[in-house]
């Protein structure tokens, strides 16, 4: 592990600075880990990923390599630049809440990637009033004709990364999501670490 | 027209009161017009209408008959109990905004279903400070297998209605989407008004 590698605890979330044009690794280090994704404007929180006008851009529900991340002013902000795995990410769903929690029968507060994510920009000095929803990297929800979504273990295995592009100063704020009573983090239903690697020079390649 | 009907003009936005087990019938008066709609908690206005929970809840992507819509605290909103047209409604695609006014190539500022939102907020007295995403009534956007989006004229015709019941205290907020440069809103491109009539007692029938 490099000295540019860092981590995002099982559960928990973190907030990076980037600079327009740097890139960053996320490594799926277990395999099956769900990482939910936002990013906001350096120069202004209130301006943040949208998904609703990232699939506007994109046309597509899904998030592939090559298609970017939208703010809500319709500005580029991240380019999807490789993918080891060649997923269609998710854009659909929201972020899991302590509600949902509630709702899946957890009596006791349970860790969530809407609180990481407030907890994250707190811990960068930033706070916003809201949720934006997420992008839901390696999260994997094939949707039927009719509309109906599944919610899939992720098709990733140990090792397995995607670099993202910022196309502005902004901040990322990433989530190893906590969900431990569905399968979306794989059927061991255990949240995993995940490592981010802020890349100095991307050439393209997918090396190790 | 009654005396409970109301107008939402051709490209402009309103708000509307509504307690819990009110019903609103929301009348695409000559067809094609798309809806923008938005739902805000009366007790808090930073509750509001989460198109992510919403398919989460739902496990769709569209929004149909017997659907809720559901708040960004994971409570029900807004049932859609009647649609004499069974349509898919679009949950995927973000209001129209200034910006995306100025990618299609409006060099003039245009009218947007993000700015009727916060005009018609401002005019009941409230305001958020972000755009949520809008549950897009009579929107017609198909998805192809491989995720991609198609947007095409609505399926209604003149008189088709849907109609809404509120599951709580809540401020609902229409916008009679201006859009005038695709055929989103009809191969007219000519935004209409909408008709909305509270309903004193809605009984299940699809009355004219």
């Amino acid at each position: 592990m490099d000295l540019n590698t860092q981590t995002v605890a099982a559960g928990r979330g973190r907030a990076f600075a980037m600079k327009a044009g740097d890139h960053v690794r996320i490594v799926n280090t277990h395999g099956h880990q769900v990482v939910d994704a936002w990013a906001l404007a350096a120069e202004d929180a209130g301006e943040t990923s949208s998904m609703d006008h990232t699939r506007s851009v994109n046309s597509n529900i899904f998030f592939q390599q090559g298609m970017r991340v939208l703010s809500s002013r319709r500005r580029p902000m991240l380019t999807l630049v490789a993918d080891s795995a060649g997923l269609r990410h998710d854009t659909l769903l929201c972020p899991c809440s302590r509600e949902l929690y509630q709702q899946l029968g957890c009596a006791e507060p349970h860790r969530s990637c809407t609180d990481n994510f407030h907890e994250a920009l707190a811990e960068a000095g930033c706070a916003v009033p809201f949720t934006p929803a997420s992008l839901n990297l390696f999260m994997n929800v094939p949707v039927s004709p009719d509309g109906a979504v599944d919610r899939l273990p992720p098709a990733s295995r140990a090792g397995d990364s995607v670099v993202l592009r910022a196309e502005m100063d902004l901040t990322l704020v990433l989530s190893a999501c906590p969900q431990d009573i569905t399968p979306i983090n794989g059927e061991a239903r255990t949240p995993r670490d995940i490592a981010v690697v802020m890349i100095d020079a991307f050439d393209g390649e997918e090396a190790p």
